[in-house]
């Protein structure tokens, strides 16, 4: 970690007598916050800024403008393709103590959050309510920092993802302008899609201070079951063709042999290790009936084993935290490594070719490395667990990721489903829209913010 | 209607080597893409290229640009809001040549066509596919210029609108670039939402030369009802609970009791003239049976009659051709007369006040005008029938609709719904979102079109 260039002192002034003990400059608390999840050396900020009220965010905007210093936004920090690093020093501006919720709207189905709340907070105030937020990526993300990654989750097969789920966001851009992208209508024609232009942005066209989003009403009823398969092909193709034949599963979680072990290992779930898929069911009494014999009958003809049932919300609860703590169970696998996760997205024609084939490129390497994924929506991750400190395994994973991304984008897929360019996959960005998409984009940011102070370097280098 | 400025000779003599006898300088070929269905004088161009290949709309993008010659893109000509009038005369780009289906891949539900195929002509092509393309706007409009204007129409509340339904686009942009904006992926976190940047620019950003959009599969069972309330208050409120409890109503058309006027006369439907609700069900043969249920429920506490049914294929055709026929149905209540159509949407628990007030400003105008709407999604229109020659009744139906407008935004609702800004919305736009998200439109567009050449003078004026 080499330390960040100190800011002007004119500059450090200003932010202090507008935050006061809410500017940090302590070493600890900036290299918190200039590291991630991801590969990447740490890259700190000179200085973390915590903001309390949007007016203090345009404040900070305007001064770290003024003073052309880099501005990072910064929710949890859990994105995992570099995206909060401070690649250019500067200011870190975290928002996780906006966490107000504004309004819920239960008539409406939406809720209007500031950015630092939770989506467990945000669930948390709903629960008698009758209503719930669905998107959840693995970790405990902030709203603000979701609507930047375009993020997702397990319920993204019948929910839809942020990109389907904002209703809209008020923004403070780089200029310093605060810009609300919509009303709260279910849908409008009303120029630009604005909303969407800062869904995905990665925190380089401004910094969400509120965002309004959709709820979704809780289900009549919900039924969830893992169910053992012989083989990945047979589970993936289980997951295809109920897809195909619209089934409207609500999860369709693929989890490999090795995420399994590691899964028993963790969080003590005594399953098989086999592949397995994870599957949830929403909807009335009869329809989910319905959705389950289909399923059932889809999984049966594939080899797969009886249905294991969680029976009661605790079970289900446990079920999916299970799911969701793949991540740091497999990192248990290998104590002391570090992940390198991959996230590919293809058309679900091309899903089980593209995970058969990414199994045969792992098993050949040796890596321990488990599969799970989205798979109803045709997202896969693999998470390479290498020794940091070893180029040569760093260096491997590099080399199968780039080959899995090839692989996908052979298909028409994606090189990024859910977790976004950051730093990692500009390269991979470019092969896979080619010049003139990127550009074009450059050119929307270069319009937006033509210092490049706004995560500068995330997406594509200026 | 004033004559456009001539073109260049040499612009014209490079269109006519490249087109041929595609190219058209014809005053009654100029005047006819000059013209649509909104209030506005003809604004007719001073040519109408007629493409075939995205080669040449290429070569048409460049040759304009490079004369400084405004191009304005032409599907089928069926917006609503003067998209397509030559307000700086130029060149009009048609396309409904480009008319070809790309490719249709069944298991991933995605079809890729040319920008001039129509929603009908692509549903046509998918009859055997057990598929269906969902977005239905009253007009058999092309699918260019259905993501041109973000279009939507009866089926959005279950289905979405053109926000959801484009996976990706190709667009020539004014600079000569062919960009396209995604793969075939269903989601995607890679770099900007370029596809939802394009979709509702109304032909500002660029000439879609091809999409892929999602299809759906075929429901195993589709009901369609109707039913008459004794009031249109009791019809919405019967909207609002069958949202609110969540029912996945496929279609649900709110047409008032001078609509109905309109379609006893024109299409021979024989309803009571009373308000009515159109539905329509899809699901599986049980899950449609609970759907009904619960929405009779709903509608006979609200006083709403016994459904008529409309149990064959040819019966529902009927139906919901006649509900789209509205719209020329109701040029006969007063022949002669001119439409001006408004287009609202408005949260749904605002939906029931924002009908009632409206109706209620309509009754004390006098002016024969139709309600109708997708009011699931909270979306509602009034067709004004006015003599286009009496400018004392355009002003009072302006009057209306401006009144309409800022009811709706009182309720946090929008402008329009899905006809798009266009050239008679733009005050309204600023009133919506204000003056800074608006900005930040036209720096977009002044970005990507520094001489405003492309449809210039939609959405804002430059």
């Amino acid at each position: 970690m080499t330390a960040s260039l100190p800011l002007p002192p004119v500059l450090l002034e200003g932010l202090r007598q507008l935050l006061g003990e809410r500017l940090s400059t302590s070493p600890a608390v900036c290299e918190h916050h200039g590291r991630d999840e991801s590969i990447f050396a740490p890259m700190p900020p000179a200085a973390v800024a915590f903001a309390r009220h949007t007016d203090e965010v345009l404040a900070i905007v305007n001064l770290c403008r003024e003073h052309r210093v880099p501005l990072v936004p910064y929710g949890a920090g859990s994105s995992l393709e570099g995206h909060t690093l401070a690649t250019r020093g500067g200011v870190t501006l975290n928002l996780q103590q906006m966490d107000q919720l504004v309004a819920v709207h239960d008539e409406d189905q939406t809720a209007t959050v500031q950015p630092g709340v939770t989506r467990k907070a945000l669930n948390a105030a709903l629960r008698d309510k009758g209503l719930f937020f669905p998107i959840d990526p693995g970790a405990d993300a902030t709203i603000g920092g979701m609507c930047a990654t375009r993020a997702s989750g397990t319920n993204a097969v019948r929910y839809g993802t942020m990109r389907e789920n904002v209703v809209n966001l008020t923004v403070i851009t780089p200029d310093g302008q605060l810009v609300k992208t919509a009303r709260r209508a279910r849908k409008s024609a009303a120029g630009y899609d604005l909303t969407r232009l800062f869904v995905g942005s990665e925190g380089t066209l401004g910094v969400v201070v509120e965002a309004t989003v959709k709820l979704h009403p809780l289900p009549e009823s919900i039924l969830a079951a893992v169910c053992a398969f012989p083989s990945i092909d047979a589970a993936v193709q289980a997951v295809v063709q109920t897809i195909q034949v619209g089934v409207p599963i609500a999860r369709c979680e693929f989890v490999d042999r090795v995420a399994i072990r590691a899964l028993n290992g963790y969080s003590k779930t005594g399953l098989p290790e086999q592949p397995h898929l994870f599957f949830e069911f929403h909807g009335s009494e009869a329809g989910v009936r319905e959705q389950v014999e289909l399923v059932q009958a889809i999984a049966g003809e594939l080899g797969g084993e009886s249905f294991q049932w969680a029976h009661t919300p605790e079970e289900r609860t446990r079920l999916w935290e299970a799911r969701h703590n793949v991540y740091f169970a497999a990192l248990q696998l290998r104590p002391g490594s570090r992940s390198v996760v991959t996230d590919v997205c293809v058309p679900i024609s091309q899903l089980a070719d593209c995970v058969n084939q990414t199994a045969q490129d792992l098993a050949q390497s040796g890596l321990i490395a488990p599969i799970v994924g989205h798979v109803g929506d045709g997202n896969f991750h693999v998470q390479m667990l290498v020794d940091g400190d070893s180029e040569h395994e760093v260096a491997q994973a590099e080399a199968l990721n780039a080959r899995l991304v090839a692989r996908a984008l052979a298909m028409d897929g994606t090189c990024t489903g859910e977790h976004g360019i950051g730093l990692h996959k500009q390269g991979f960005l470019l092969d896979e829209l080619g010049e003139a998409p990127v550009a074009l984009m450059r050119q929307i940011k270069h319009a937006m913010d033509p210092h490049n102070l706004m995560n500068p370097g995330k997406i594509f280098a200026f």
